[in-house]
């Protein structure tokens, strides 16, 4: 089916493209418009079926919207963002150049106008960024029927109907009613009887990550957002906190490798864009590696005198790092999750003593036998890398299980507490042990 | 509110909490059953309203489920079971121990025997584990009204009837109908005049992970899941969708931090456990990074000749690491949300090629900045060392882009290449390169 119409692109042969195209979804649709030129985007975009057009719109890519509304006439760009969802146009007017928003505002109702700009300002990331206001408000007089009624006119325009709003004259949420409750009800009853009153709610300003955890913890598929005054402003619907919770993960897994987190896809990404994502902590982190140097320096003629010392430092440093990463991804992934919490400190510490008690001893262990043995390495320089390797394993999964809980507590984001950092410090710590164990126990 | 429930509790005043809880949201409600002791969780399940019990069962503790379950009698039990969504009471069944499994099965119906055991069988991580039965079907003849009516009989016992499944004498599926497009259209037309055709489907045994892409995709809040003969057998809603997206996730933090992928809780899981899960790929990269120490012990003359050689050896290990497990990150990322195919290797080569060099001439200028002029290290070594940490960025990002790549072609999860063994590879190749330049250009 797709092939056969990207076929018919191919081939311009337009008519029997606006033939298949009629009964498809609007992201399949939306899916054949990837890698065409800007010229046959703008014809395949004119030969939609006017009702699917916005819904198309709204799943093309960002460069395939913006050749489209550049292009296109002031009353057709109106035309579909009347059409469109309205947090559908506010992210598409979030991201487009300014001159191009201050086009479009000029050619909406002023009302309408306001609410853009309204929705324009609140912080990225916020639950107000996230909502939308097409959403089915009741007042609780409202018979059944009546509300029935309502929802067979106005249904088809909002962004879900699955569940209905309740307010007071002054716009105050007073229940919410879930059209499943409706069509089940008789059609006298009144609102007030079938309503839930135990409304959970989030604010306009709540983060995104706070709204996506009450979405996981209730299984709602929308929610309602109220302002300072606690009157309903909009709602926030289940497919768009996928997107959020997808995005939050992304952005923890940038972070915990080193990177400023952004949400451009990769490949789109220019290279100049991802280095500047990615030199600044390279730097920090280079710069302190100089301290592990500066170790190794001042250990120098320990190493001159037990040459085969050195050998050994690849291995403690990558296994140091390696459990240290392993504990301190548990913990940032617990608590972003929230199943830990940043006072679990005590908790952690223990399980992450005795764990690392466990694996140490076991990690010392192979390593003696493989040097001792197989190596033929003297027996006190066996010792002491075993030894080291084993305060290291404990030291680093300590490390690595507190600094995340730590960070919390300060108020910064318990990701960047994850591999580079725990690595750079872990290799600083583990070299120290090495070196003090190999002084004191072999005589140098 | 809450918290006056669990003071309540505490003083066992019993009568009173059952007064506060009966306005209170199931999920709510099995917040309340945490950190109580086993018999408190009896009494307290036992008063609650009986239209709750079971959904306020779904949302407790395995623990506490196993305490209820354990000492509540056959009939009751099977009053529990027979109130629990289906999906949910799988998922039960799923973990409790197999002579538990086989009392509740006793105590119910031969069909429902069967379908139990049917859907037991279902692969772990599959679209049929996660359905459920209870969705509603209907026959295309039907009228609009005679579906509503339908509905409002049985719908509140359905998983959802926000979407509705249409199905042929032969239980294949025909189309759907939003219940949105159900309220919305007059109650003479036929179910075959409103229905859509299109229908996205999944089969019982596509994995969990291309389900949640499907879900992503087309913003859908319910799908229908199909066996080989294309027989409609169950759905899957959404919420369940979003557990398994923070599923998937969480097991690629874990498979890149080195570690077996679990489900449970970190705080949850034994020591033991979590040692297990820890020691293999600590053993395996320990093992490994003994590579990296043969490659210094065979340029030990090198390292003798020109001590201060050896002092940089942790900033170009943990540098090299630190750019690759960047590289791998985005790439690892990218092929999860289904942003970079396997095929894309010459677009991540040539963009890490470009990065690599970008970020890489930045490093190394710095880095020969600081150590000629701050450290005073003659211009040789730090023409070397600059040159070493220039050649690792590169041969570090560019590991770290293709190697995720490679994994996938060869069917491996991409998400084993990262930090950990990434870091290993790179340090080894690192230091090569470091000796190879030193004995070079320092006449060694």
């Amino acid at each position: 089916m797709q092939t056969k119409i990207l076929q018919l692109i191919h081939e311009k042969k337009w008519q029997e493209v606006q033939e298949e195209i009629k009964d498809l979804n609007a992201v399949n649709i939306a899916e054949s418009f990837e890698d065409l030129d800007n010229n046959d985007v703008l014809i395949l975009f004119r030969i939609l079926p006017k009702d699917l057009a916005a819904d198309v719109f709204s799943h093309l890519s960002r460069e395939d919207q913006m050749v489209i509304v550049q292009s296109f006439a002031n009353k057709e760009i109106e035309h579909i963002l009347e059409e469109l969802r309205f947090d559908d146009m506010i992210d598409f007017l979030e991201e487009v150049p300014a001159n191009l928003v201050k086009r479009i505002l000029k050619n909406t109702t002023e009302e309408k106008r306001e609410l853009i700009n309204q929705f324009l300002k609140y912080p990225e990331n916020s639950a107000g960024s996230l909502m939308t206001i097409e959403y089915v408000e009741f007042k609780k007089n409202l018979t059944v029927r009546a509300a029935l009624n309502n929802i067979k006119k106005t249904g088809m325009n909002k962004e879900t109907v699955y569940t209905c709003y309740v307010t007071n004259p002054k716009r105050k949420l007073e229940g919410i009613v879930p059209l499943r409750k409706l069509v089940t009800s008789e059609l006298d009853t009144t609102i007030e009887e079938i309503m839930y009153t135990d409304v959970i709610h989030v604010h306009t300003h709540d983060d995104q990550e706070e709204v996506a955890h009450v979405f996981k913890k209730y299984d709602f598929i929308a929610l309602p957002v109220v302002d300072k005054e606690n009157r309903l402003v909009g709602i926030i619907t289940i497919d768009d906190i996928i997107d959020v919770i997808e995005q939050e993960s992304t952005e923890d897994f940038q972070i915990m490798a080193g990177m400023q987190p952004s949400e451009d896809e990769y490949l789109k990404t220019s290279v100049f864009t991802l280095s500047r994502h990615r030199i600044t902590w390279l730097l920090i982190l280079m710069i302190s590696a100089t301290f592990t140097g500066r170790i190794i320096q001042h250990y120098e003629d320990v190493l001159q005198s037990v040459v085969i010392l050195t050998s050994f430092i690849p291995m403690l440093m990558d296994t140091g790092g390696n459990a240290g990463s392993q504990s301190s991804t548990l913990v940032i992934r617990g608590m972003a999750l929230g199943e830990i919490d940043s006072n679990d400190y005590w908790k952690v510490f223990s399980k992450e003593l005795q764990v690392s008690i466990l694996v140490g001893l076991m990690l010392a262990g192979i390593n003696f036998l493989r040097i001792f043995y197989l190596q033929k390495v003297g027996l006190n320089i066996s010792l002491v890398v075993s030894g080291a390797l084993f305060l290291t394993v404990v030291l680093a999964k300590i490390v690595g299980g507190i600094l995340p809980l730590g960070a919390k507590k300060l108020k910064l984001d318990p990701a960047i507490m994850a591999s580079p950092l725990i690595t750079t410090i872990v290799d600083a710590s583990s070299l120290m042990v090495y070196f003090l164990l190999a002084t004191k126990f072999l005589g140098i």
